[in-house]
């Protein structure tokens, strides 16, 4: 049985991050998607959880967990006995990055292997960073995001604006 | 339980394809290693076949069967019940040529996901068309290639100087 | 008035030129495509030429004429009175490529500009090189091609194959 | 009548903008400078809509006419009537940036295209980032901005260093 | 006599940077590692410099001097007689980067050249930026950086969360 | 005192390739430029070193020599004592396929640093792939060839029209 891991910012989660979700569904026994604490996100730690997990389960995935964690993604990927980590591709920057990354984090953790997957095409051009720059100018991004996100970012820029 | 199948030409198989081999072998439940037919090869099939099932062997891999194909890769993955293609990655070139072969992979194939892992940095400048150029300038390439490939490379080419 | 040459092999023409050809005729005042002449093409030019004059056809673009020329592209772009080069962009390694020809390009004839337009993601991964592959594989490619072009393959591949 | 607007944030102008800004005047019946208001510049909207109208003005180009704007790109173009998005290219890196950008313009306006120019080589390693950076150093820019520019940099950390 | 320099920010020092240092001293006469003044670094200019020095003299390497500098490095270039200036590329990305500032920099001093050595692959993951992010994490990261080194890390980050 | 070797197969030499030439000559005490055996070239290995000769002596460079060989560079840098192997960047595309060959030749010879240098802007689009294609098709490349280059093309072409 393999469990995979999919760390991630998700602020906020958007259709192509759960496109990614999908896929690894389908073909490791089990997926964790790991949100990342950090200090310096649009949304809280509870809030990007909470939105994986109702993306989650309105796509009825039953083999996907939702956490979060702080540190280390191979100390999370460890304590979850996780041996994947899956990692999207948008397009080909987000390689080289992603390259890197996943270099340091064999080097820390040989036995864990990184498995990079394809973003459908429709989804190429969808970041989260993008989806917080529309919000900012006021642009609907329901059509990206799953339900709820949108309305999420418009009360959170709301609010900003006040 | 998840099959993968890692389609390639392996001509021929390198360490760095064994690198491949080895670290799906860790992850999914069943490894197909297919040598894809051409006409354009140095090794005919039957060689680089036997080259890959001699590599695997002597690696102790349990989990790999090696063949061969002609015709689409997504054809063949689908005989052999596999839902995932294993692709290796050497360096940021590779993924613009593999991006746009799993793409087409994937409209010919929805239900196939292309799976991308990383080589171990040691392998990163290793490939079979260096081997093959080092090779037909007599230079040595054991250190590359898994036993016995470095003496077929050899007979090949002395054959050639001929 | 602005005329655009929009230049290429096309061998043979994909639904991705095709919409950069549709591209092109919205913004210039006039579109010249222009199938240039090679040795080592799959289908000789009249056969390029024809495919592409029946796709532009069957697509009702009025402002596109279809030619061919044999020599620089800058010589036949001024035979016609093009000021725009137009190129299609399907992804980043594409681009390289692109930029030293249109420097060479603006080298040669200072007073051409060359516009690059990006073809719609869902043909992000169609190429013409692609599409004889998958034909001489016996793959039908008529989802990728326009009207005839997916039976001219097949029709030139049968020959092959006796 | 093809309108194209060249949007960016010119903070501030250099003749690599302004290379672009000719080229598409030679190009398109009308241009449109659009500069896009943004919190984190180091001159106002105001002295960068100056700034590149003083230099299109010393260019004397005839169908180029300068604002600015806030919110989506898409809807300034829509304002102005523009069915075409100019950008300027430098380099290779630039581009996967500009891809990503210009599909989702696609996407918000299906009707507005995106065409790249290419700019001089000789502006080829002229960003206003660097610009700004060598300024900040105290080195004399005037031979990659249009007159005026260097000397407003030069005021502007001048007074930052007091 | 060929005097190259080695200009960074070194924040802090990596083994990478060191093997950079080293390739630099064995085919130039003598090498001036500089340290870049900056006012947004985790350690001071004094601490960076004397990361380097101690990471030197560790080394071994006799014809290296370690200085820092304020300003446009071709002037400090200038000062040191240095007529090379060294740049490490750790991978793909990094280039592009590099590239325009080599750009610029020849064009404010064209007697000076910039050469491109490669770090070993070993190296290849290893930026400062990556050091401070594990460190601030909690992680040993020994490994990748020289003696000290490390320890400074622990240090400034125990003192950051008190 | 550092001997650098540049080698290639200047298939003809460029101004782009002597840009190279002199850049490396000004930072190298000596330098060799090496013109690789190669079955599949345009011009003889004579005719290629006879062109790098001229050029270099039309140059007045007096610390360069040119000489050719087959087999491994490494071992012809051996030859020579060169501790420096030089390689010409033309543009980002350049780089992956140098990278992969550089960290080849450092496994065999790991005493052997390759420094890569950059041409200047204007030959950044020079290729000798480029110049032969031009010449084939009956242009003049006397810009961007050493005298008598541009001949020597001119009556390869006319030879093979015939």
């Amino acid at each position: 049985m393999t469990i995979a891991m999919y760390p991630g910012r998700f602020d906020p989660v958007t259709n192509g991050h759960m496109d990614i979700v999908g896929r690894a569904a389908s073909i490791y026994d089990s997926v964790v998607v790991s949100v990342v604490h950090s200090g310096s996100t649009l949304f809280s730690t509870e809030e990007r959880v909470r939105f994986v997990k109702d993306a989650v389960a309105g796509a009825g995935l039953k083999n996907v967990q939702v956490t979060s964690h702080a540190g280390l993604t191979v100390d999370a990927a460890h304590q979850h006995g996780a041996t994947v980590l899956v990692r999207g591709l948008r397009a080909i920057t987000d390689f080289t990055v992603e390259f890197d990354m996943a270099l340091m984090n064999r080097n820390m953790a040989p036995e864990i292997e990184s498995a990079f997957l394809m973003t459908a095409v429709e989804y190429l051009y969808i970041s989260a960073s993008r989806m917080r720059e529309l919000a900012s100018l006021g642009r609907d991004v329901s059509d990206f995001v799953p339900p709820g996100v949108n309305e999420a970012l418009r009360a959170k820029f709301a609010t900003r604006a006040d």
